[in-house]
């Protein structure tokens, strides 16, 4: 049976670049895409359209449970269970530009950040972590010993600066904040779906900095040679989910498989 | 000048302590109270009547960013300056118990609870900063050197299960979030105000398991030694703010002084 993909936030940056190298280099890989409007989302309808046998285009806003639990249910339906979900959606701020100061702080502008980074992933593992039981562990290493081995893998998408020990320069006030609660998320889910059987592998992956419209406003301030390509990025993060097991569950990874400090 | 401690969250459990704790062993203290419902807070209103000289009420939802605004200004119009604000007020979920597991989690229930737990503290900041800026130093220990010397000092009431890295039970999604977020804003909030002159130290205090309402439906299963009364709380806790300075900012410390890993 094939191994199914769920790629949350799949219209553009790293989610697209997901499902296009999901289609292309893992031919045995079933790709569910969700993303809030695919009738704006040019680039990941084409790819549907081209790929129409091996991804379904599903519409999912991960701000709205009912959303999430909606969609979990059609996907059980159609697919009967899922092995890997990347929560991939994210904003710096609502402004599109993290907060420099206090001043800039807004308590709506939080609570926006934090609803889709945060509470979106946590919602997604609710409602897909059934599914991620019953996967066939078509993603990361298993072990030869039974009981060891995963079922599914949630990925949640972090990032270097939601590192509370490694943060020396301050500033993003909401997108930081929603990283570091993320962390706790995968940490809390790590426990509760690793302690049964089957067992479903969570880890956060942070990208580097990738050329997508989330870093858009700080582009000209990064040297180029640190200025990720999505193709380079998901090369680097698939790498990192093709060695998954579950020793390395809840724990947070960087690009170069690194692991990052809380 | 009298030193200016706020109590945010200062109608019951920790909060009200520390009003009570200030009014009577610190009498170079005048203490400003805030809380939702004044009309309903019997026991701090009590307290107010008694030493009216000493303690003035606000009324402040943290949920309500026009609120904090509010009463920063007439704050600042009172008494032009702060020494020490305390972030008390928390809640476990709006259920009155933590997630035991995924099928517990709502959207609505994390948004809320980081809204009380983390957004509060951090708008908190953004208003009273300005007002903290212009501090005696009432508060803390203050280094020979003036460049070293803080102003004023900001307390957000942290909790152990909040430390990402020591979390080993899992469970209780939203406050745990919750706290891991606010670790964030305290060590965001230690860089910004810890930058220029003058400065605010800025620390995560966790309080120990404490005899409260937020703690009540536990407290069967907590050994008696360590239930703490707010009383024996907030003598720790204090015992260590009366100890702080530039020097420990921006960490997290429990009742008995020693660092918490985030």
């Amino acid at each position: 049976m094939a191994a199914i993909a769920l790629i949350q936030g799949a219209s553009r940056g790293i989610g697209l670049e997901f499902c296009r190298h999901l289609l292309l280099k893992k031919s045995q890989v079933t790709v569910v895409a969700t993303c809030r409007y695919p009738e704006n989302a040019v680039d990941l309808m084409g790819l549907a359209a081209q790929n129409s046998a091996r991804i379904t285009v599903f519409k999912m806003d991960v701000n709205r449970e009912a959303d999430i639990k909606d969609t979990a249910e059609i996907v059980e339906k159609t697919f009967g269970k899922v092995d890997l979900v990347i929560n991939s959606s994210a904003m710096l701020h609502p402004s599109g530009k993290g907060e420099t100061s206090l001043k800039d702080v807004s308590a709506q502008g939080i609570i926006s950040t934090l609803t889709t980074n945060t509470v979106g992933p946590l919602v997604m593992a609710k409602y897909f972590a059934p599914l991620l039981l019953k996967g066939s562990g078509g993603f990361g290493q298993q072990p030869p010993e039974k009981a060891k081995q995963h079922s599914g893998i949630i990925v949640n998408m972090t990032a270097k600066v939601g590192s509370i020990g490694d943060n020396a320069l301050g500033g993003w006030y909401s997108y930081r904040m929603s990283k570091a609660a993320l962390n706790m998320a995968t940490r809390n889910l790590s426990i509760e779906l690793g302690r049964g059987r089957p067992k479903v592998v969570c880890v956060s992956l942070h990208p580097g900095t990738v050329n997508t419209d989330l870093s858009r406003p700080y582009h000209r301030n990064i040297p180029e040679n640190k200025l990720f390509s999505t193709e380079y990025c998901v090369q680097c993060l698939m790498k990192i989910i093709d060695n998954l097991s579950m020793e390395k569950t809840g724990k947070a990874f960087a690009w170069d498989g690194s692991e990052l400090p809380w």
